[in-house]
């Protein structure tokens, strides 16, 4: 070993002993920034740290000065909570000055946040939740591979913890089944967890025999020897296959006083003991890297499928006649087609949500994700960090399979359109298990979010186009039976809005309703209209946003709101209702109708009339209310 | 092949020409009831019928008569909508009746619903959201083995589409890593999903490989071949290792016209066709099965660690010292082993969530399920279905990586403690993948849920123990930092209770809080109060239920109401609050306080005053609803 130096660049050329001293910098500047914290996990970053200085000195093909390069790799955190490394790299990529690390780590209003998020421009995805970096990471190489057509490659960092949760496996599944070459992960098998030994400890073999049984090809090394992981990175870049490195590893590596030691997961050294770390470590250093850099810049080839691009022309549909909104959702879908950027995924119920009607006219950019919801986000989200456009559809009540995934996609920022179709107890004999009655409230909890849910054909046409304009998560729920179309097309259903369908001078009470109790509030106002009462109907398409101005004005006007939701009576249209309202001075009489109890199986009328939402029921409130 | 019989019983003894008899008879039941129901999945059930009629008469041991024979064999469809199958069995046990099973499959206010659920009472746990019944097997297996420590076996039926989810290898990986013995999975791997090939089709060494990397022994057969399935069966319930059992079938098997053929997923067989595939299936027959009988009913034994049974003494704190409440819950649960029924899970972070302190007191009764939320869930559910009273915990944030779960337990109507720690943006540094600001939403949209969310030690406490005793979901949010303790100890908190901390007849705003927020809540009463100003304070530990009568009269009292709750703005506290006054005609000013951006990391009051929640800002509030 040569003396090792504390200044200069490093490049793909460099000898291993330069590298090496790349790797004690990153562990020190691990150190550094996590002690200068006082918080974040020192231990997790210095296990991979030969790892990473051996990718990125040699391997990781990216542009620092560019991060928009469309050819630049990726490099995902996994193991978002070792973020002191991933910073300690930016730092050694000349792009974070030292003084940023070791004074604004995980500080209020910076950017180098505990666990990494896309403020920071070399970042694609917000991690921190396990177990998603990988899944993340496979749908940008998918998105590269088949969407893209670009050389890129896709490295991941995972922890070994991180391979206890079911979605590392859907993601290596898909990662195998698309035989995507241009994925690497990378696990860090540091033995230990956050408050323990890990279920495989330092048994690579089993991780290795995992990854290779869902279709990838493993390679164990010795994670800190950089030549073996130099040759394992260049095996597992040679485009020939999905590749999973897993690297045997010290937790601490290089800190003896913590060392492989249980009890410091997440806590920075306190600063003596960091003070004598660095200087272990061989202090302070300033070592830059230029490393690989990616084919210069290609112009962007053509989409895939975009050579038959024309103007969206969204189907049309005749008022009165039954066309179920999913069936509306399918073919708006396939219309969006036209505009290169929409891809469209679907959990193996292409043919229940018609999200098959894409795939008939786009296979190129439709994708069938098998019952893994999970990935299904995933492969969603990594394709929205690529520009894209994608919509993600099963069945309502399986989309809560995914909410983690919903949840941290809200903090990547990314655009993204989901559709929940077999909403509520409407679906009938297939019984809870299939019906979405909890969907609402988790959609409009997440961050940012827009919350759909038309009544018709024509409206769910019309919203499912205003998707592909909309930032953030936006969701569509649509409904299994096929009932009236209410709009003419060209109507405009802008997101906010709402349609007043019964409208009087006279009116005294509101009823509003979206989806299936839309069709029993009208059938209820008409009820009520044969006993000399008028009700006026809103159908409530735009959930979050709501029309606080429509419900205020109603409420104001006519004195007394129902509210009926074939979903849960928590967190739902009642309440954004509710919410819609109370700012304002006006305070109607108020009744909700939701799904109180457990359904069973049943035909759909037997079903919402046991659940008190017939129109019979609606029409039973009004009165009720009008009578107090 | 002998003449095949149309009535009488068949035993363990019983040929296997007999027992061809009897799967025939599973087909022909399977297609009748599809198709009288008009719905179903009879070409899935079809596929397994071999399979189930091997198992039922040589193997599950399963005394029909008495299902709550403590050593009866548990069997899961975790492909639910394999149901009539599943039923179909039970005609041929001789506990559902031929006409039951013809004229009430799928209907209204009948139990034949269209996927399982224990409302029959030979079902553990609600199945039809996929790759869920294998993890609830394992639970079981686990209870059976380690805690109740009784000889009973686990079967679960899978189908080949779910193996797709994640969740089926964080079930396997757990039953390879306890290596549960008496716990067998058969895979159905008939080649077709609902929408085209699976993504394996009949690669049944693929299946192996996977099972077998993930810690199981697995058998591949073939699943038409009866005495091979006997074999494979046999071998699986020698006690040694836990068993995959990969049956290569044919979907639709027996009816020419459906077998392997794309497009009859999920399809009723129409009335002619039926009869046509009813006749070549040898018409309809009457076996019945007198299988393997459990061994006579042992008493139950000595629960683990119930000799150090003893009464629950809860953990006692001096008002004003500073407690995290998830401290509380830690200690409170460990207290709560006195009682022998009560078990605990974590996903890894016992040591932050505190549910360590039950671990050091009754390791026998702690599992650690590492971070596999999904199956940590699993694991409490199959649990609580032999008896146990589950407490599991993790992050708060990473519960909605079990939504789904979450939400079939309520369909599966078990009783499960669930506390969320970290909740909000109160955690601080770790920054948004870490802050649970979504949980009150999708807690209180749980069927039959309770939502607890104390804001002290002592309710805490007492709230932890509480759950103990109440059915269905219950959730405690729990905080990360250290706050005073606000009861004595021994004060009572009576689910759907609340606590007015301040109060006065001069009283002319309500300040709402929980967890957190009701500390900032009273810092603000106390800033008004030097304005002269008297608020008064709510502590509404009880989120769900609600406290409406509280919250009427102090709308009624006060006139004004400021809620301030560390989540997002939809479905948790302030929508909670609007509910609860909706009935009444009492309309108070209102303001809500949410997290409505996107936080970062920094320090705990650095996010609450940026999230709006500081008690400047609750104050403010207030203020202003008074200047009105």
């Amino acid at each position: 070993m040569t003396a090792a130096p504390t200044t200069g660049t490093l490049g793909p050329d460099s000898d291993l002993d330069r590298v090496f001293a790349l790797a004690q910098q990153l562990r020190a500047d691990s150190i550094r920034a996590s002690t200068a914290a006082g918080s974040g996990h020192p231990t997790s970053s210095l296990s991979a740290a030969d790892l990473m200085a051996v990718l990125m000195t040699r391997h990781l093909r990216y542009d620092w000065a560019d991060p928009d390069q469309p050819d630049n790799d990726h490099l995902i955190f996994s193991k978002g909570h070792a973020s002191p490394l991933l910073y300690a790299m930016f730092k050694a990529a000349g792009v974070v000055r030292d003084e940023e690390l070791t004074t604004s780590y995980r500080r209020f209003g910076h950017r180098l946040q505990g666990h990494p998020t896309p403020v920071l421009p070399w970042v694609d995805v917000a991690t921190g939740s396990l177990g998603q970096g990988i899944a993340y990471g496979v749908g940008i190489a998918l998105a590269g591979r088949d969407l893209e057509r670009r050389p890129y490659r896709v490295w991941v960092l995972c922890g070994d913890s991180e391979t206890a949760e079911g979605s590392v496996w859907e993601a290596l599944d898909r990662a195998g089944h698309h035989r995507l070459a241009n994925f690497v992960a990378v696990v860090d098998v540091n033995r230990l967890g956050q408050s323990g030994p890990t279920e495989l400890e330092w048994d690579t073999d089993a991780y290795a025999r995992r990854a290779e049984a869902f279709g990838c090809r493993a390679l164990v090394v010795d994670g800190h020897d950089l030549a073996e992981i130099d040759r394992a990175l260049t095996v597992a870049a040679d485009g020939t296959a999905p590749t999973v490195v897993v690297a045997r590893t010290v937790k601490g590596r290089g800190v003896p006083e913590v060392a492989d030691r249980e009890g410091w997961h997440g806590k920075p050294l306190p600063e003596e003991m960091a003070d004598r770390a660095v200087a272990g470590l061989g202090g302070v250093r300033h070592l830059t890297v230029e490393g690989p850099r990616p084919p210069a810049g290609r112009p962007a080839g053509p989409l895939p499928g975009s050579g038959g691009a024309g103007p969206v022309e969204l189907p049309r549909y005749e008022v009165g006649d039954e066309v179920a909104t999913r069936v509306a959702f399918g073919a708006a879908l396939a219309a969006l087609g036209a505009r290169p950027e929409v891809v469209a995924l679907d959990a193996e119920v292409g043919n229940s949500t018609h999200s098959e009607e894409f795939r008939k006219a786009y296979p190129e950019r439709f994708f069938q994700t098998y019952i893994a919801e999970q990935q299904m986000i995933a492969d969603a989200v990594g394709m929205a960090v690529r520009g894209f456009r994608p919509y993600a559809s099963t069945f309502a009540a399986f989309l809560t399979r995914a909410h983690d995934f919903i949840r941290m996609a809200a903090v990547s920022r990314v655009p993204l359109a989901l559709c929940g179709t077999h909403s509520g107890v409407e679906i009938g004999a297939d019984g809870p298990s299939q019906m979405g009655v909890e969907d609402l409230a988790m959609m409009r909890a997440v961050l940012g979010s827009t919350v759909l849910y038309p009544s018709d054909a024509t409206s769910a046409a019309a919203l499912t186009a205003a998707m592909a304009d909309l930032d953030g998560i936006t969701y569509l729920r649509a409904t299994r039976g096929a009932y009236p179309v209410l709009y003419a097309a060209g109507e405009e259903f802008p997101v906010g809005g709402s349609k007043t369908l019964r409208h009087s001078a006279e009116d005294r009470v509101t009823l509003v309703g979206a989806g299936v109790t839309l069709h029993a509030c009208l059938a209820a106002a008409d009820e009520l209209a044969g006993e000399g009462v008028r009700a006026r109907v809103v159908d409530l398409y735009s959930v979050k946003p709501v029309d606080a101005g429509t419900l205020v004005r109603a409420a104001r006007e006519t004195g007394a709101l129902v509210v009926a939701e074939d979903h849960h009576p928590e967190g739902g249209i009642g309440e954004a209702v509710l919410s819609a309202l109370a700012p304002s001075g006006d305070r109607p009489a108020f009744a909700h109708l939701a799904v109180t109890g457990l359904p069973g199986s049943g035909g759909t009328e037997e079903l919402l009339d046991a659940a008190g939402l017939s129109p019979a029921h609606i029409a039973r409130a009004a009165r009720a209310l009008l009578a107090r």
